[in-house]
């Protein structure tokens, strides 16, 4: 390559990242633990490709009301048109589809993975990030759906965050029986009533009230457009909202159980089929948590709708409820880490008869997150390799042959494999290597058959007592001699004593 | 959705696969192998993104002279282009550029992950794949290749596969040095030389020699253009490929060491600067692998090419010995998992300054194969969960109860949740996802407090012995009652008993 050829920028495209070992392992170790709870659950993996055909995906984005909101779509060499996945539901349709007549049924699966959006990227916000999901397909009735919400709070708790989090549990037909009764007709009225329930957290009561109703303007003068329910319309939503005093305003607390929440809506849904439905599946999925003791982590509340326009029935949400600072730094509770519900439609797109099922799925990146706030994130830095040294150029066979002993014994090895003209060099390398242990062996050593033994753990402690730098060269905390035929014991014992 | 609504096709793109329960568990279990010889030698996980910015990935293709080789790609929203990595390397060299000033120098990472060729597949053949890949960047000597060689080595062992592969190993200077000594000019020509020293494994001695001179023409009458070469030209690459009577070409048996092979070389190619300074590669190399103990399966040789244009010197592939039948039924050796080399020039794309680099790349599904074939690969399909039947729908609560019961013991469990109306369709699920055990609780058991168990292992071993239905009704070989407070305990007893 001459000087004059153009260099190339190493960067990335916006909304992709590398990951480091550090990171690599902690999300590893945090995923096992998933795995292992949805396998005891009886989950099995499965995995598909990254790229499918667009068609078999559809279009069942989230927030597809965003205008950006996308996929990353290409043309095969026949014209067909293939996207990256955005999510794991979809494929899973059509790997249940295609595998139909040899699958079990109910057909019970976990999939982890990337998924890829064409959106806007921002703080903590990828084009390219990690869902770890798990679905049921083939099991109507709402039991599956209330062992969807043990099944992630058991995974909280197996990550250490008992205690911290609560699994929201609404119905998508409960809320639909609520904008009958209130009123709201058409697309629109109902998709911006179920936009200002969805934003009780974030207004209270009186955002809530103001757009159900006229609209809101925020601080910043900005007016959003309401849903124009009337004041009987209203009150319905704030019957629905209100029904079982599930939330005091001031702190959040909860006031009434699962069942009487649902009672409640019973009574104000009575005259709407949907909503009854959706009622009778609550009360349900209320009596299997509490019979299976989940009742203090699994809450049916009212202000879970979930963005997705596929659910059809029961919609669950993962919230952790600690307090972190906003950009702004306000304190906030962290939210969401994942979710799902019933989507009894998804698999019909494929075959006649139509196909029920529900899932959820945790934003691995998101939880990682979340862990490392609270420490229940694993350890971060790998340990590093004991090095050898490199003193002589034309001795790197046999320090190769030492590196050669050690890996046998099953120990992290490797010899300097840089510039070893500056031995400081060799040495700032291991460091940065969080390397344990250095093997030095120059010339006198090698005559002699001996190798200096280099504790960088003793040695780092020692020297932060040193301050003089001749007494540093004295003193060489850490370094001693041994014969060169106990490399591998000597290493082996002052590694077992770190 | 209506009757009307047109069904779409469950398909996937030609060259993409799902990959099932087991083979998840039999390729997991390998990569954990294989990761745990690469972090032995020192080398840290790092993940890239799976698209980038095309211009950042380069051309470096293997075999871009086939003439529909190629990338997937598409444009940003800012008219970019992007593109799946087709390989783990050209991401490395971008990683390794990004973040210079931080890394330790010499650099050593392992990556794991799919990448994409978007070319025409075939049997075994697809275009998404799994590789597994290491490298050290930063590391100008030889010592470093013959560390790859031997890790590819140790990678083999700990897979079961010793006494089954060879790691090959030549040097692209080595090879540039015979052309030069041939008279092959011009690049054309050297690549015909190159493609026919490729072919020795294939086509033998007479068929390297016509490729090498005027061509050759197959059994099927199609002639292939040969090299052109002179007749002393021919002989020099004879006698290359002769120096150490490498092959005994009945048996394909080695009959030279290491280092009289390279001293072989070293005669013909005195007069190319080149081919002088790969002999002095290869001949670090033969003492570091001689001295580690390795020459029993890590062998330099002659007809190692490498197909991807970016390597400029030590070569290397991991060659399967076990002969496997072909499509015609023929005996051929199993062939080659994976290989590499190094690639001084690749980093050097974005800095200044020449970044020496050398590593391997596994084909992971390839090798799993392998495996397969050798009975190297671990357990396939999982073991089942405990599965309690449903004999009264109104009593799933309690079912339930009993499921989470068993959870919280650590034990794989579920309810049944698809159709109960039928009780053999149950049990014929329980089969199919290897259930060990299931449970069975009707009105009678209620009453008494009592539940059935049935062992499924033990009534199939049963079962085998009993041809007649009414006999097998009347055992019902495997099935037990026991109290229902003793569930748990029971169904641990009788697992710990399978």
């Amino acid at each position: 390559m001459t000087e004059k050829t153009k260099l190339i920028a190493p960067r990335l495209p916006r909304g992709f990242e590398d990951r480091t070992p550090g990171e690599i392992a902690a999300v590893g170790a945090m995923i096992d633990k998933i795995k292992a709870v949805y396998e005891r659950y009886g989950f099995d993996p499965v995995e598909t490709p990254l790229l499918e055909y667009t068609e078999t995906l559809g279009k069942f984005l989230p927030d597809t009301d965003r205008p950006n909101a996308g996929v990353f779509s290409l043309q095969d060499d026949d014209e067909q048109w293939m996207s990256l996945r955005y999510d794991l539901t979809a494929p899973l349709a059509r790997y249940f589809a295609a595998n139909f007549e040899t699958l079990p049924k109910p057909f019970r699966s976990y999939r982890q993975g990337y998924v890829f959006r064409n959106e806007k990227p921002g703080p903590g916000r990828f084009r390219q990030f990690m869902q770890f999901d798990a679905d049921t397909v083939g099991a109507a009735g709402p039991e599956a759906d209330a062992e969807m919400c043990m099944m992630m709070a058991d995974v909280m708790d197996a990550l250490g965050l008992a205690g911290k989090y609560v699994v929201k549990v609404n119905n998508r037909k409960v809320l639909d029986g609520v904008l009958e009764a209130a009123g709201a007709v058409g697309a629109e009225q109902k998709l911006a009533a179920l936009r200002a329930i969805d934003k009780f957290d974030k207004f209270g009561a009186e955002g809530v009230s103001l757009l159900l109703g006229a609209g809101r303007k925020d601080e910043s003068g900005d007016f959003t457009k309401g849903a124009g329910l009337n004041q009987s319309g209203i009150d319905t939503v704030w019957g629905y909202l209100d029904a079982a005093q599930h939330y005091d305003l001031d702190g959040g607390k909860r006031t009434a159980d699962n069942r009487s929440t649902v009672l409640g809506w019973r009574d104000i849904l009575g005259s709407s089929q949907i909503g009854t439905d959706g009622v009778a599946e609550l009360l349900t999925i209320a009596d299997s948590i509490e019979v299976s003791g989940y009742a203090d982590r699994i809450q049916i509340t009212p202000e879970v709708v979930r963005g997705l326009e596929y659910y059809t029935g029961p919609v669950f949400e993962i919230e952790l409820t600690f307090k972190v600072q906003n950009e702004k730094g306000q304190d906030v509770v962290f939210g969401s880490v994942g979710g799902g519900g019933r989507y009894d439609g998804l698999v019909s797109r494929f075959r006649r008869e139509p196909v029920p099922a529900t899932g959820f799925s945790i934003g691995v990146s998101r939880l990682a997150n979340a862990l490392k706030l609270t420490g229940n994130l694993g350890a971060s830095e790998p340990t590093g390799p004991v090095v050898v040294l490199v003193m002589d150029k034309d001795q790197m066979a046999g320090y190769q042959a030492m590196v050669s002993e050690l890996r046998k014994a099953g120990i992290r090895a490797e010899m300097f494999l840089g510039n070893t003209k500056n031995f400081g060099k060799q040495v700032a390398y291991a460091d940065k290597r969080n390397s344990p242990i250095v093997i030095i062996e120059g010339s006198q050593e090698r005559a002699d058959g001996k190798v200096q033994v280099k504790d960088l753990i003793a040695g780092k402690q020692a020297a932060e007592g040193i301050t003089d730098n001749a007494e540093w060269k004295a003193a060489r905390p850490g370094q001693f001699e041994i014969n060169r035929q106990d490399l591998v014991a000597e290493v082996q014992k002052l590694l077992s004593e770190q």
